[in-house]
């Protein structure tokens, strides 16, 4: 039995964050017209950890694909991978297994990528500043995607730790053209801000609602489960709020599922998801500060792995490796 | 990232059956034990076939085990396995991947071993003579489990198509020592029989209850579904029955359910465990026809796993492949 192996390397030579984005449209389209499946992911936990298991089938690329990725905090420590993790890839009219890919760096890009989706979808055309909360793995994926789909003049970094804001600005303005990057004065400045990303392991809101402007775009893809929430509950009582997936957003995201429990927000709430504002042309928020919060869905590792497969045959890219 | 890979062949040299049964002892004892979690299996199904998803978790070995084993029965015609698999393995105190294993030979001699322990536990200790049913993947290894307990002098093989017994005794009669195989030439022999193992895809009882004696051990490990039964109900209503886990073995056995929502067993039938019996030194069954019905644990994955993890390092076997 032979298995194609994708490295670390690999995924990224591989597919790029414009590519990616296209790809969740597809994808977010697929998962709100019911054409993938992504039943409820399994998890196993330990006193170090936790390790879930998050399956999919989709027919457009006759393939299963499940991720295996661990949330093991106390490995910062010890200088290995917070979230090390495979993709295993089964073939639609075989069953057999066809690919291992790397997970960390597909799971940080699809984050990314959804992002830059919603922003796309959801933030002002001439969106020109923007805030990134959080400077950690998810952060330069983050920046990249909000970049691909805006011409923003400016990014400001809010970090928990003031030096972590000047060494990600410093290290990324290299990489990016026509944007300063810098590390956010002060939050006066975040009223300036058109669209704000946060993408930080914040238990509590990272900005005040009074902070914010009265038209802005918010991505929440940091602290996930119900008891955190990166976002006041002002800001999601003002927004219109945008899920990736419905079920998943209302059980697991700390954002809204307090506000349903104490009445804030009526117990039929029922945010729209992402791939129904790619399906709906005529679609436009009824208010002007828009959420989107995201928990993340295996369809976004399934379509991005079909690529990496795919793109990686013509690129000869890959490792056969023999069960 | 490096994860240790080993192919089918590195399994098969590593594990074999007698220290697989050993394995089952405990694994099973720590199962009824509540020592070790094993979720529902998750299950993707498209047009040609499914893919199961079935993780675990031990704290013995300190590991995370999910084995993603595929059932395509279309693959026979194209000459690749109909159940092909690959087993991840992640540490427990990193939940880093340390090891992917090719699933199918691994899948076969559990499935064996489990056959071994319960007959060991369960058959009569002067066995002689048993039938096996099937010639198919699973065959050899459930032949080879029986033989491991209990010195037998005679097995008598039975399948569908006449053909297969006779191929099947001539090919095995040369790896085993010190014991007839042979063709059953009719069924009258059944009678003879000590033990009785099933391992065929067959939907419906393969004897009738009239056909077999009055003391005898069943393994009935084939044919799953609440729709599909090895074995008949009144050889079910007149025995003791064993299966590897109470809630999937009520939930999935063709053989149970049927008869407890028809009435022929009670709402509240409660077969005991195999790790019960294995935990209890005293057990003995009550009745003199006893049928172990097993449905396949993940925890049968995770201590064979584990265990060629651990002989690998002393071995030499095993390929470092780089993430």
């Amino acid at each position: 039995m032979d298995v194609q192996v994708f490295t670390r390397d690999d995924v990224r030579h591989l597919l790029k964050m414009p590519r990616a984005i296209e790809l969740m449209r597809d994808a977010f389209a697929a998962l709100s017209a019911g054409r993938i499946e992504s039943p409820i992911r399994t998890t196993l936990t330990n006193d170090h950890g936790t390790v879930l298991y998050k399956p999919a089938w989709s027919a457009a690329q006759s393939l299963f694909c499940a991720k295996v990725v661990s949330v093991f905090p106390g490995n910062a420590d010890k200088e290995l991978p917070v979230t090390p993790g495979i993709i295993v890839l089964n073939d639609g009219q075989t069953g057999m297994p066809v690919g291992l890919l790397e997970a960390g760096f597909l799971t940080s890009l699809r984050t990314g990528a959804a992002t830059g989706l919603a922003t796309d979808l959801l933030a002002k055309p001439n969106a020109s500043t923007a805030a990134l909360f959080g400077t950690g793995g998810q952060a330069w994926h983050q920046l990249e995607a909000m970049l691909c789909v805006r011409e923003l003049k400016r990014v400001y970094v809010f970090s928990g730790h003031e030096e972590n804001a000047v060494r990600f600005s410093e290290e990324m303005s290299d990489l990016i053209k026509g944007c300063e990057l810098l590390p956010a004065p002060n939050r006066d400045v975040l009223t300036e801000c058109d669209i704000i990303t946060t993408a930080t392991t914040s238990p509590n809101p990272v900005f005040s609602d009074q902070e914010i402007g009265d038209a802005v775009h918010i991505n929440a893809i940091g602290s996930l489960g119900p008891l955190r929430s990166e976002i006041p509950p002002a800001t999601i009582l003002r927004a219109t709020v945008i899920v990736d997936q419905r079920e998943a957003g209302l059980r697991e995201a700390g954002e809204l599922l307090p506000l349903m429990e104490d009445g804030r927000l009526p117990p039929d709430f029922a945010p729209a998801e992402l791939g129904e504002l790619v399906l709906n042309k005529d679609y436009s928020a009824e208010r002007p500060v828009t959420v989107f919060k995201s928990a993340g869905n295996a369809v976004q590792d399934l379509v991005c792995a079909a690529e990496v497969l795919k793109l990686a045959e013509d690129a000869g890219r890959g490792q056969t490796v023999q069960f």
